[in-house]
């Protein structure tokens, strides 16, 4: 047990006291029971309800997007989103090497293949110098198509992703997007609630993707959305995401390969009541942050991250970066802050150290490679302070 | 509106009653919001928990399988069956034509082709002798594997489908398909609490696919499971369905391209309170069947279906069959009982009319033709006696 690990126990628990707690928690009271009592008896448990419609509203009031696409999680969501923007076989799609499995494995479910790109530490999000010039280096441009020159593969799109609920420099991104010609699918699965020059995080590209997994600012038990202002994407997203079946009187037909996707009403309900306290979730985190940061800011090794420039950060979680220096430490941290009933994480494994993705394209990534030694998740649910 | 029409709308109400009804309306009481409640309390709202556990343990009692998978859909757990199958790109799977568009859509999603086959009057499942014809016509045998001569296409699979929850023949299946070396995936989305021979649908092939849709015997709100004994199919589908995650006291490493299909906690509850249910659900249904079955027996034009030889339905759709000469009225009849407030339904569309499946290989299917002008489901809750 080394002086660090001891002190950021000590410095957590300074904090959020002395009980175990874990990574994040959702915060529930009787507004979600009755809810989900007023969903038992209306009958309408399942995709179709009043509930989801209001979910959806809520979504597109809070976002300010013209259309919700309420579904049954952030996976399905990410992969509709691929669906709808028309990914071929074989293409590939750029996203960073520093996230959830999902972001690459909904490439996948499209016969596609993930292209990993580097992040940065300020926002720990897609680096958009390192792509742009990653790009200037790989592609060539073909019929309006770009061509991954060492490949020989179309480059068609870019799911940026929010990490950890922060803002990444997505006005760049879309910059070099455009000059590429890639779709933009944001990944805002862990940024409800978070802005970028004051507009919300998924609603700069053509699609955002949010998630209301357990683990999430907003739970609906299992839950996602996809969120656009393009209302034909929306429309197509909505039939495909209902086994794309046609309006009829009786009639049982669908016209195309669609899924079941939609969220069932049951899991809205509850969704509907956690949208009301997503405000309030917010300023506890942000809260959250203020006290993690006051009693992090004297120890040395380590420091708090905190919301890039530009942007207002929802904090989904708290993430302790260890200096270089520190990063042989890692495994000793995660260990005592467990032990000591305080769930930490580190990053995710990196996705092209994972067996499945180890073949992908991918570009110099040496600061997810760096990152991904140094970041510590602490506990960060809204109801800690 | 024609004698019939007439005649069927006033038989129906001589059994249900004045009152509008649904096609298949789900029955829910305070145990069902007590679980929710419970549910709420613990937190655990999301993957894990308690409930997802109880739930699959009480599906492999009420159905005799050492396993059951609780995931979010009928048509993920159709597609998890046969990822874990191990089926190919480009492979033909056998399936009826006449059934819901998620079998064949789960085959899409693996990239495979379905193959239609024909089904019988007796069972409204795929008939054994139309199947065993029609493969020693096209089948050649080639290192084992089954090849369509017509095609030069792998058939790796069949998946009959206990239709409205009637057992078809299934042993004979099995039958044909040990001999066509053939994997059975059985489709048992309407069949929770059918049995054949006195054994439980979807226990006779490697995997049984349920479903707890909305409109379904027992429901989740979105749920569905897969039901298996073989321990090694159990344990890879498990781990699929959870973003097929590596056990680790922190670090987050998935080893294949895994799937967010796990049932949330929060569905799982309410299907708890449904499974305690379900033996007097089957008793209801059965019910309203002898007594649909006394006030159609004088109707000449129509027929009620009732369950197969060696079978125990659980009569989920209740299903009127006109005879071939009355076929022209299908229309008149679903239009006229609609307008009255009793939901009638024709049988799906035909899979090989489907736009996207129309060019799909496929046996002769003079019975599902035939079948699907003359089929009607009328209101069947459990709750209508």
């Amino acid at each position: 047990m080394n002086k660090l690990s001891i002190e950021i126990c000590e410095r957590i628990k300074s904090v959020i006291g002395d009980s175990k707690f874990g990574l994040h928690e959702p915060f529930f009271n009787s507004l979600e029971k009755e809810n989900l009592s007023n969903c038992i008896d209306s009958s309408y448990v399942s995709s179709i309800g009043e509930y989801v419609n209001s979910f959806e509203k809520m979504i597109e009031e809070f976002t300010k997007s013209k259309k919700a696409i309420a579904v049954v999680n952030g996976t399905s969501a990410l992969h509709l989103a691929l669906k709808v923007s028309g990914i071929k076989p074989d293409e590939e799609i750029i996203c960073p090497s520093l996230t959830f499995v999902a972001t690459a494995n909904a490439i996948s479910y499209m016969d596609a293949l993930p292209h990993f790109v580097d992040v940065n530490e300020k926002t720990l999000g897609i680096d958009p110098l390192a792509l742009e010039n990653w790009l200037d280096k790989i592609i060539i441009k073909k019929k309006g198509k770009s061509i991954n020159k060492n490949t020989g593969r179309i480059v068609s799109a870019i799911i940026p992703m929010h990490t950890f609920g922060h803002p990444l420099e997505i006005n760049s991104i879309v910059k070099i997007a455009e000059k590429y010609n890639l779709i933009v699918i944001e990944d805002a699965a862990e940024s409800l609630g978070s802005l970028y020059e004051g507009k919300h995080t998924g609603t700069f590209g053509r699609i955002g993707v949010l998630s209301f997994n357990g683990n999430k600012i907003v739970t609906t038990g299992g839950g996602g959305a996809l969120i656009t202002n393009d209302l034909e994407v929306a429309s197509l997203a909505k039939h495909l995401s209902s086994t794309a079946k046609v309006e009829h009187k009786w009639k049982l037909i669908h016209n195309q390969i669609g899924f079941n996707y939609r969220m069932p009403n049951l899991n809205a309900s509850i969704g509907c009541a956690q949208m009301k306290k997503l405000p309030s979730f917010i300023e506890s985190k942000r809260n959250l942050f203020l006290k993690y940061r006051e009693v992090f800011k004297s120890l040395l090794g380590v420091r708090i991250f905190s919301e890039p420039d530009n942007s207002r950060s929802n904090y989904w979680l708290q993430t302790l970066i260890l200096d270089k220096e520190h990063e042989s430490e890692l495994e000793n941290i995660l260990e005592v802050t467990n032990k000591e009933g305080l769930m930490t994480r580190p990053s995710w494994e990196l996705m092209h150290h994972l067996q499945m993705y180890k073949n992908c394209p991918r570009a110099p990534l040496p600061n997810a490679e760096s990152l991904a030694k140094r970041i510590i998740n602490i506990p960060s649910s809204p109801f800690l302070v």
